[in-house]
């Protein structure tokens, strides 16, 4: 965030906004909330005032990553009105490349969860909710598209765009980031081709047929 | 690490068994070097006369990780002489189920990309190296398999396979990442089918078939 920005923020969100900035750029654990009070031009009495403690001010700065991925949906929809398979692919690629201009952090859902590995942190709710919450979007709008095996498609592209976020983080965004739009275009071909009854690829939970094997 | 198990070993190989143990539990950040000399029967000293520094003990660890993996690819071989595609099946299964039985902490070498957000980290390299060959290797065993776009094959199996050890840390085992096995597979056959000139799903860095759109 910028300084002249901030200024016009009230101290609540200048945290928020401060502490998402923090987080991204040296982790979690990598940064104490004085740090994130003193960037915020506040103190670490107004930090807990608003927020009780560091796990809590973490949750809901993942919560405010929930609010603009609703957002950002809510764009892809108003943009292609009544074709979700366009939805879904226009939202592959803002979700891909959401934050990824500036540096190579990945998703910061998928991050924190790496990162916090107490199972009773106030923070594995938010993930937890957002993560089903987008998959169930994506077999929605499958669904609706035409395609027979919506959850399968849904996991698949899923694990695409996860996996797409965590390699930029490992190999930079030439590896195979790089082709996920690729990627899952070739998926979604795939699975509308299977559903149209033109070709069978492989049937879930049963092996492939022995001839692809 | 059990106890007795540990006895066994030297100084420096339990140390980097005990720290691989707890960077896994407590993330790398999340644990200091008293508590990991301390938890291997030595001490501060020793640790660092043989590693240094945190830092290099880390990239070691990650050594020690790529170091396992090349075995299990030698045991997939041995399991499957000759045929490259059982070959990349049978390690996609095993590198998706490493480790994971007893938690959900993914891939040690991701995670720690995630982490440690300094660019000049000593594991940032043995990790980006790591991950090149991981893919290189998927590449060659595609194209030997018979797969066309084999680059493009590659990427979309370790995508889907980085997915698979990512979401698990968001959402538990029973959530996209039970599926990795059969988006896998259907992945792998819909590129063979493509490759036998039975059926065209997609066209690399072109768009797909308007009649898929």
């Amino acid at each position: 965030m910028e300084n002249c920005t901030l200024l016009l923020l009230k101290p609540r969100e200048r945290i928020i906004g401060t502490a998402r900035d923090l987080f991204r750029k040296h982790g979690i654990r990598g940064i104490g909330v004085d740090a994130i009070a003193e960037a915020a031009g506040t103190n670490k009495m107004t930090l807990y005032r608003h927020f009780g403690s560091k796990d809590e001010l973490v949750a809901e700065c993942l919560r405010d990553v929930a609010r603009e991925v609703e957002e950002m949906w809510a764009e892809v929809e108003t943009a292609h009105p009544g074709d979700t398979l366009a939805q879904l692919r226009a939202w592959l690629r803002c979700a891909a490349e959401y934050k990824t201009q500036d540096d190579c952090r990945g998703c910061d859902m998928a991050n924190a969860a790496v990162e916090l590995t107490e199972t009773d942190h106030p923070a594995r709710q938010v993930i937890e909710d957002f993560k089903r919450k987008q998959r169930d979007r994506i077999v929605r709008l499958a669904r609706e598209g035409g395609i027979d095996d919506a959850e399968l498609l849904a996991d698949t592209v899923f694990l695409l765009l996860e996996g797409a976020r965590v390699s930029r983080q490992s190999v930079g965004a030439e590896g195979p980031a790089a082709h996920f739009m690729t990627s899952a275009e070739a998926v979604i071909a795939s699975f509308l081709l299977k559903s149209r009854g033109r070709v069978t690829v492989a049937k879930r939970k049963t092996k492939a047929p022995a001839s692809v094997r």
